[in-house]
C-alpha cells in the first residue's frame, strides 16, 4: 500500500492507496487508447472546450485541494492556492493555443506542372501521436507539474489520452485531482492514474504508450530512458531533468538587490524548484560577499517534500562542505525541515573540482564563486553542464562580453536582472535546454510544449473531402498556412 | 583502404582512399567545430547566400559528376543529372527558409503586470543546435541523400557544421563532391568527411557531435542508435530506416493504370528506393491480377548498387519465396544485376504470416495480397508497421472507408492515385513516419527538415543590444512573428 506523508510531523496522512498491478496498469492504458480514438477525432474547437471545463473544475475545488496537497507536501496556502490557478491557466492557454490553430503547422504546396519534375499537391499538418501519453508526475509541483500538469495539458490538447504515474510525494492529492479532471473531460478515461513504482515501469513499457514525459531528476530520467530503450518500438521521451542555473552577477549589479533577491530565490519553497539559482558568479570584493551573507542568514528553511528528498539534500550539503561555507539561514522546523547553506570559493578552487562539484544539490543550497575579471568566466562556464537558466545581473549589457554567448549554449532560458525561479505559463517560454537539463530540445511549459505530442502527415493529391479542414482549399477553420511558400495569417 | 566497384562489372573503379583512422576524425571534427563557432554568428541571409554559391557549384560540376558517380553506382545519366539538379536545388530550398526566417519560429509575450503573478517580457527563438551534425550518407542516392544530401543542406541551413560519413558504395563521388563543396563555402571546414566503418563509429561518439541524421536500414539505424546509448552526453538520432509502403487499390481504380504505374514505380532505379511500394493490396479478380503480370513481366532488372545490397535482394526474395510467384521481369544485365519479381497472397495467408513477411525487401520486389471487401483490410492494415508512406488508388473516396484512417496512423505521407517513389522537394514534404521508418516525428526532406538542427531559447527582460535580430522590437529582418499570441507576417 501507499502513504502519504505529512512533512512536518513524518506520520502517514490520507486513505492508504494501492499500488496498481500489472493487469491493473494494462486495463487503464487500454481504457485511455479506447478513449484516445474518439479524442483524436474530435474537433480542436471542442477539445479546447473540454480543456476550459477541466480548468473551471480545478478552479472549484480550490479550497478542498490546497488543504489536501498541504497536508501531503507543507507548501502552504498560499502557494498551493496560487499553484492550483497556475494548473487551471495552463489549461486554458493550450485552449487558445486550439483556437489558434498555428500548433498544426498547416502548409499547403499546390501542384506545379512546370517544375522538373513536375510537382504534385501537398500539404502537410501535424496530428497528435496515435496513442497513449505516458506522464511521470514530479514531487515538488503538486498540481502544476502533477496529475493535471503541463505534460497532461498539453497531451489532452494535442489530442491524445494520458496515464499518470502519480508521485508518492502526494498520493491521495494525486487521486483527487485525477477524480476531478475524469469528471470534466468527455470521456473521463482520457485521463488514467496508477500508483507504485511497478506501475511506472509497466506503464512505459506498454505497447500501446506512444511518448513519455517526465520532472525530475537525472537518476530517474536515466533509469526511464533505459525502460524505453528496451521497447521493441521505441518513442519519444521527454525528460525535464537537473538544473544548476548558473547566475552571473556583473561587477555593475547592485550589490544589495543581488544580494536580496538571491537569498529568496534560493528559499523560495525550501529551494525545491528546478530552476533553483544552486551556482552564482560574483566579483570579488567584500561588499556584495557581506551582503549575500547577510541576506542568507535572513531566511529560514522548512520541511522538505519527502524523506528520500531530506536525505539527498543532506548528502549534497555534505559533498558541498569541501568548500567554504558563506552563510547559512535559520533551521525550518518539522520533521524533514532542512537549513538553508550557501558556500563559496574563488574561480580557480571551483574549476579545479569541476564537473561533480556543480551537480544539482536540490534544496535551498548554492555555491558563491567569486571571479576577478567578467573575461576570465569563459572557461569554467564553458565547462558547465546544460541549465534550464542561466541569469546575469548587470546595469550595462556591454560589460557581459564574451559571458552572454556561452550561456546561450548552456541554458533554454536567459533572464537578465532578474531570478530563475518562476516559469511564466506564455507561448514564448521555454522551460528545457540542453542535457542533462532536458533529454530534448523540447519545453515542457509554454504554448509549444504541445509539439512533442504531435507528428505531421503529408497528403499528396489527396482529394478534398479526405482532407483535414486545416488543410480545405478554403480554410473553413481559418488557421493560419503556409501556402505555396508564404505564411497566411 | 576504400575503394569504389562498378556494379557492372564487380571491378574497382577510380582511386584506392584510405580510412580515416581515429585522430583523422578527431582533427575533421574540431576544424568543423573552429569554423562552425563562425558559421553559427553568420547572419541568415549570408547563410543563404553561401547555399546558392553550393547550388551553383555543383550545377557547374554536373557533366563530371554524374560520370563519376555512374561509374560508382551505374544509375545512369537521366536519373543522375536530375539528382545533381535535385541536390542543387536542396540548397536552393534552405536559401528560401533563411530569407523567410518564419523556421527560428520566432514568439514575443510583452510584460503584464496585469497578471498573478505578473508576466516578465519573455521572447524566443531557434537557434542552431551548439556543435558538429554527423551524416551517415545513403547508398541509393550518391548526391541527394550522400555528401550535399538533404542531412548536409539543412544543417548547414541552419548554422551547424556537418562531418559525412562516407557510403562505400560511391566513396570517390563523395570525395568529389566534398571538394565542390568546401570550395564553394565560405569556411571549407564547414564541411567534413570520414571513410570507414571505424570512422563512423568514432564519428558519432565524438563529444563535439551534437546530432545525427542517417538513411539507411533498419538494421543500421539500430547500430547507430546503440553506439550513440553509449556516449556520456546523449544526443538526437534522425534516421530514416526501412519501409515497406502500402498501396491499397480500390475496387473503383482503373486496372490498367495501376498496374502500369505499379510495375513503373517498382522498378525504377533497380527498385532501390526507401519509398518503394513493396506490399499493395488489391481486390480479387482476374482483370487487375492479369493486368498485373504482364505489366511486371514487360520490365527489367539491372545491377544493384552493391555486391552486398544484391545479396540482400537475394535472401528477401528467397524469404518471399513462401508466397506464390505473381509474375517476373526480365533479368538485368551486369556482374550485380537483379531480376524484379511480384509474389502473391490472398488476406489470409498474408495475415497468418505477419509481421515477419512485411519487413521490407530492399531492391524491385513486392507482394500482392488479394481482398474481398475493403472492409476486411482493417485489421490487416492495423498490424503493419509505420512505413514512409501509404498509397489508395480509386475513383472514388468514400470507397476507401476506414483505410484512410488506419494508413493516417501507419504512414508520413498519404498519396492518392499517384506512386511513392518520388519524394518532392518543397514546403510541405514528410519523409519519415512512424518507427521503423524513421526513428522520431521530423522530417528528412522538404523546408522543415531544418527544424531537427535547432533549439529555442527564450530570453526574458533581456536587454534590447543584446538579443537577436529577429526579437528586436522593430523587427528588422521582417520575420514572421507571434507577437502576444498573435501571429504577424
Amino acid at each position: 500500500m501507499i502513504y502519504g506523508h505529512d512533512p512536518r510531523t513524518g506520520e502517514t496522512v490520507g486513505a492508504a492507496l494501492p499500488e496498481t498491478d500489472s493487469a491493473g496498469v494494462d486495463l487503464i492504458v487500454s481504457a485511455a487508447a479506447a478513449a484516445g480514438a474518439a479524442w483524436r477525432a474530435t474537433p480542436a474547437a471542442e477539445r479546447a472546450t473540454a480543456l476550459e471545463a477541466v480548468a473551471d473544475a480545478l478552479t472549484a475545488h480550490v479550497d478542498e485541494l490546497w488543504q489536501l496537497a498541504d497536508q501531503e507536501t507543507a507548501l502552504g496556502e498560499g502557494r498551493l492556492r496560487g499553484e492550483v490557478a497556475r494548473t487551471a491557466g495552463q489549461f486554458r492557454l493550450f485552449a487558445q493555443v486550439l483556437r489558434d490553430g498555428g500548433y498544426v503547422e498547416a502548409i499547403i504546396d499546390h501542384a506545379d506542372a512546370s517544375l522538373t519534375p513536375p510537382r504534385p499537391d501537398v500539404r502537410r499538418m501535424k496530428h497528435a501521436l496515435p496513442g497513449v501519453v505516458a506522464v511521470f508526475a514530479a514531487s515538488n509541483f503538486p498540481f502544476a507539474f502533477s496529475v493535471a500538469g503541463g505534460d497532461t495539458a498539453s497531451a489532452l490538447a494535442a489530442g491524445c489520452p494520458v496515464v499518470v504515474k502519480a508521485h508518492p510525494g502526494h498520493p491521495n492529492t494525486s487521486e483527487r485531482v485525477a477524480k476531478i479532471v475524469r469528471d470534466a473531460l468527455p470521456y473521463p478515461d482520457l485521463l488514467g492514474l496508477v500508483q507504485g513504482m511497478q506501475a511506472g515501469i509497466d506503464l512505459v513499457q506498454h505497447p500501446a504508450v506512444v511518448a513519455a514525459g517526465f520532472t525530475g531528476s537525472v537518476a530517474g530520467g536515466k533509469a526511464i530512458q533505459r525502460l524505453i530503450d528496451e521497447r521493441e518500438v521505441p518513442i519519444p521521451f521527454y525528460g525535464e531533468l537537473g538544473s544548476v542555473n548558473p547566475v552571473v552577477v556583473l561587477p555593475s549589479a547592485p550589490a544589495k538587490d543581488v544580494a536580496t533577491g538571491f537569498a529568496g530565490s534560493l528559499t523560495l519553497g525550501v529551494g525545491q524548484f528546478c530552476t533553483n539559482p544552486g551556482l552564482m558568479f560574483v566579483p570579488e570584493g567584500d561588499e556584495l560577499r557581506k551582503a549575500l551573507a547577510e541576506a542568507v542568514e535572513g531566511t529560514s528553511g522548512g520541511p522538505m517534500l519527502a524523506e528520500r528528498i531530506r536525505d539527498g539534500y543532506l548528502g549534497g550539503v555534505e559533498r558541498l562542505g569541501e568548500l567554504q561555507l558563506l552563510a547559512e539561514g535559520k533551521p525550518g522546523e518539522g520533521s524533514w525541515a532542512v537549513t538553508p547553506k550557501v558556500f563559496t570559493a574563488d574561480l580557480d578552487t571551483f574549476e579545479e573540482k569541476l564537473p561533480r562539484i556543480a551537480e544539482e544539490c536540490f534544496g535551498p543550497a548554492s555555491i558563491v564563486v567569486t571571479y576577478r575579471e567578467v573575461s576570465d568566466l569563459r572557461p569554467v562556464l564553458e565547462r558547465l553542464e546544460g541549465s534550464l537558466t542561466a541569469t546575469v545581473h548587470g546595469t550595462d549589457p556591454e560589460e557581459a562580453g564574451e559571458v552572454v554567448e556561452v550561456l546561450g549554449r548552456k541554458a533554454g532560458r536567459l533572464i537578465w536582472n532578474g531570478w530563475p525561479t518562476g516559469v511564466a505559463v506564455c507561448w514564448a517560454m521555454q522551460h528545457g535546454g540542453p542535457w542533462p537539463a532536458a533529454t530534448t530540445t523540447s519545453t515542457s511549459v509554454g504554448a509549444t510544449a504541445i509539439d512533442r505530442w504531435l507528428a505531421p502527415t503529408a497528403y499528396q493529391d489527396w482529394p478534398e473531402a479526405l482532407l483535414p479542414d486545416e488543410l480545405k482549399d478554403d480554410n473553413p477553420l481559418s488557421v493560419p498556412r503556409r501556402v505555396d511558400g508564404r505564411l497566411q495569417v
